[in-house]
């Protein structure tokens, strides 16, 4: 099994159907916002295809593949290291034939893969402008987190360009974005219809912000009730522990 | 005092410094959004100019005038019976120098006030599309409540016209409208700077969304921790006391 690690990366086991993750060491590890889109995400439907813009470790993917009966799900990384351990964890999961990982700029996917190709798109694209808070975080976390290569735009169009007529997207991404998130979405027809915020507990402003938008679809937005993290003692509320005990 | 009042209306007193509003008793009366829009807007400096757009009855410039040391508001109503009533409540609570009420189409208020005149709009605008839900209600409650006369780009263009430069708008509205109000803006070059969300208790869905945008102001929104109107006992919660003991 540890032929399948390169230098500074180890396994975590995702505590879900036997499922593991190559992480890096000194990287960018999966946090809560991984596991919240794929739970936000789960009712895609059978049979799907689904692309993973910018998939990183693959988290989201592999979840995805435990949690739904998707056909197909792309995990689409510029950066060539994480994209090749994103290809380890599918093959070390045994997925190759489900959890497809695509080392390309995700601008250049519709000539990869095909316009209109695709049910659902899902992402947790960088959440920081290229030009907001630079810090000396090495090369790997700054594309990650920063949008360097892609910005929030990119991701939306491109998600309409792959994306069949009615086709959905599921994003995770920080309140504070959220207008250019609607406005970008609804400029490219992309409307968003349901959004749900992250909040550490009731008392709090939210952390992430969860958005549902349909290609083409019609005008009509849900906000759900808030999702809390943590019960005033700091314990999990329920719905947390019910979602990472489905992991 | 009863001469002041036409036929199906009724005086109500609001409990704050003595001032008083007229209502129809078969119309449209205020409600807790315009309290929470009011309080929402508190921080208005002193000696500046307002704009309540659509004031109906003018229950936000009265309870603007108490709470506030604004110079002067402009209640503008477009139905002139409804006009006349805030205009009468102006005179009984003796603040004809300081709301003085006009009845326009909106559309037309940087004729009748000038452009880049004021340095704050309020307004609570119809909720609804003008082809959604119409019923049997009266003509005064459809034109309150549906986008008959104006819609939501309306009061969001007419507001960049009279703002001045960095002049702000405090808008209370529904969650489903939120793509609207958010694309609007942006795409009238007023963006959205501060959002808090209104739910009955800690477990529903939002139901009021009130929203701050700034003219010509720069991109970062800020998302404040949710408005609870209920405790789990349905008790109103200490901050909705708070509000409410303030009027």
């Amino acid at each position: 099994m540890e032929n399948i690690l390169k230098e500074n990366e180890r396994i975590d086991d995702l505590q879900l159907n036997n499922l593991k993750i190559i992480q890096r060491t000194d990287g960018f590890c999966f946090g809560i916002d991984s596991v919240l889109l794929s739970d936000f995400s789960k009712n895609i439907k059978k049979n799907c295809s689904v692309v993973d813009l910018g998939t990183g470790t693959g988290i989201i993917s592999v979840l995805l593949c435990a949690k739904t009966n998707l056909k197909k799900i792309y995990g689409v990384e510029i950066q060539e290291e994480i994209a090749d351990m994103a290809a380890r964890t599918s093959k070390l999961n045994q997925l190759e034939d489900k959890f497809e990982v695509l080392n390309c700029d995700i601008k250049n996917l519709d000539k990869v893969i095909g316009r209109e190709s695709v049910n659902y798109v899902v992402t947790n694209p960088p959440y920081k402008k290229s030009n907001s808070g630079l810090t000396n975080e090495n090369e790997i976390k700054l594309i990650s987190r920063h949008e360097i290569k892609a910005d929030l735009s990119d991701f939306i169009k491109i998600s309409f360009k792959i994306l069949k007529d009615k086709g959905t997207i599921f994003m995770v991404h920080r309140p504070e974005r959220l207008t250019d998130i609607i406005f970008e979405m609804r400029k490219n027809k992309i409307e968003p219809k349901r959004i749900r915020f992250v909040h550490s507990d009731t008392e709090s402003e939210p952390k992430l912000v969860l958005i549902e938008g349909v290609k083409n679809g019609k005008p009509f937005l849900k906000i759900e009730k808030p999702l809390y993290i943590y019960n005033k003692d700091r314990s999990y509320t329920d719905e947390i522990m019910k979602i990472y005990n489905k992991i």
